[in-house]
């Protein structure tokens, strides 16, 4: 018999919460509901207990939630309103429960929290954990890869060829244009962010959005993107130079990429989550570029774009085998632009898997 | 002198401060701290105080932060990582602040206030309250206004387009990615939700995603898009026939059409929030279709594309002049499809102001 991949989340969450002491978790994150359910919809609160788990949700979804619970073992109960955890809470009382309750801590905001307990009658004692699924989340399944692997192959696909759209004139916003309605038309259901085209010296602002300044000659552009693609996402950075680089733009490039391919050297399960990060700085270092360099190295990736594990300083949480994270080290250089490579990365115990397979030569166009 | 309408929100808060008993109040919800400072990083907390303000953000976003609180008095504090909450909680307890300090309830997670409690040292008593910032964002002032004028009309200009585009065999997702790209090009920085283009059964889901399905003929196809333009959302719905549609159909358009226009006609400051949703309740109870609307009639828009005022039953709250509402009646037929019409209107005293000018007539494709 074939166990759904979905089933054994749940089986694994159940584990959690028995060693945790825990008889029933709330999941009210939507990321965390979907990965354990596999329902699409945007609201929603997910009761898991040892012995069934109902997700609440309201009559906009009773259908498609028919649908998408079908293969689990998942309860359904349609409640009004998008109250999701309430009604929950609700339910609970009226069963006159009596174990040990849990919500998500660092989902559940403080007005929620209070609703719960309300509804939920004062005879439940709820208490709050963090990342319980998120932990689960860490670790990748076969399923999960396989998308992962598609949406990476997606985003790619993509910047190759809009890379070849780039010259002078053309607008930052129309770039991003052009690679959203390709990820699109690839079957991506969205961008996984607001894609960045950042060129000349607003390349020096790491989360830039895209503009309607043109192109020019003999500047750099960074193009940061991604796809969500059945449910997971992409992301990937490129930065190319317009015209013929001056040495200290291509000393600039050199160092990122000797950085990029430093920090993935680092990838292995046990490894320190901080590994990738120091050995990304002490590559700009070595070039004196060390303060430009103002963002960590990268991140989790899967459901959400930024997820566990996170690559900063001062992680010491091993990395698991079949985790993805972005490697993206990049130097930002105020008045004058940045650069940044990043590829999405599967962590094996034979090594490192790039899943993001756009060149990452440096293109002078 | 000018003042800026930043400024004038700032003022604004501080009344509801002074009346609500609060010295200092922490802004943690992303749109809001938008609103309030014109700071568009995703990663930021705003501290108000009545005789200063500060924004607390990481190192990724200083310079863009500089460039736009230039126009406002708030000050910049760059922190480590994105704890801007704990940050300007220890920033209190680093200024001995004895006052009287306040969060938002409904934004902040119960493991985020646990932190910016440890962080402030224990001496500072926080309170948490709900809605404050978001109720100033239900009255739109005139920059808001003119912004929410274009995005409607980017949205309806690109409806229009795309219906000429609807034939047999073009798929959900094709329509998706064109309605995008176009508002991309027309300025936009994004859709304002995921596209939803949901065609024969399908549109018996107010939520469908766009999917690989194509269009056939003899069915009606939901069209629910909207565009973040300057930061400001559109949000409309048209429902076309793809061929010569049997009169039950016809009947259902004709009902929800109707149903919209008497929902509107009770859009005047001073209304309560239900009544638009009773009125187009009424008109579907006239058609026997009252069971097939399973949602409520619409609800505010603005920085986001849901915040209040909310236009449900049980609504009692009145309606403010200068909120902009989305009115969206619909009917849901299982196995048959869906009709919704949905437009963007702005409530004034004069009489509400339709912003979204797309045609409303029946289309039969």
């Amino acid at each position: 018999m074939i166990i759904s991949p979905r089933r054994k989340r749940v089986a694994r969450l159940r584990e959690l919460m028995e060693r945790g002491g825990v008889d029933a978790l709330l999941v009210t994150h939507i990321p965390n509901v979907f990965y354990l359910s596999g329902f699409t919809g945007d609201s929603g609160a997910l009761l898991v207990e040892q012995s069934r788990a109902t997700l609440f949700t309201d009559s906009r979804f009773t259908t498609q939630a028919g649908e998408e619970l079908a293969p689990t073992r998942i309860g359904l109960k349609i409640v009004k309103g998008s109250l999701g955890a309430a009604a929950a809470g609700a339910e609970l009382a009226r069963r006159r429960f009596r174990g040990r309750a849990a919500f998500e801590g660092a989902r559940v905001t403080v007005a929620e929290a209070a609703r719960m307990r309300k509804a939920s009658g004062g005879k439940i004692r709820w208490r709050a954990v963090v990342g319980w699924v998120e932990q689960l989340r860490r670790v990748k399944d076969e399923d999960e890869i396989e998308r992962m692997r598609e949406a990476a192959q997606l985003g790619s696909k993509v910047i190759v060829e809009v890379l070849s759209l780039i010259r002078p004139g053309v607008r930052e916003c129309d770039l991003a244009a052009e690679i959203e309605f390709r990820m699109r038309r690839g079957g991506a259901s969205g961008p996984a962010f607001e894609t960045i085209v950042a060129s000349g010296p607003r390349g020096a602002l790491p989360h830039a959005r895209a503009t309607t300044k043109a192109f020019r000659p003999n500047e750099l552009v960074v193009i940061d993107m991604g796809a969500i693609l059945r449910h997971y996402c992409s992301d990937l950075t490129r930065t190319v130079y317009l015209g013929r680089a001056p040495s200290r733009v291509r000393q600039w490039y050199r160092a990122v990429a000797e950085a990029q391919v430093a920090a993935c050297q680092t990838l292995r399960p046990g490894a320190p989550c901080a590994a990738p990060d120091s050995a990304a700085r002490d590559v700009l270092r070595g070039y004196g570029l060390e303060k430009a360099f103002i963002h960590s190295t990268g991140h989790g990736l899967g459901i959400e774009v930024h997820e566990e594990p996170r690559l900063g300083r001062g992680q010491s949480l091993p990395l698991d085998a079949s985790s993805v994270v972005t490697i993206e080290p990049g130097v930002y250089l105020e008045g004058a632009g940045g650069v940044r490579i990043e590829d999405d990365v599967l962590v094996l115990p034979g090594g490192p898997e790039v899943l993001t397979d756009a060149p990452r030569d440096f293109l002078e166009l």
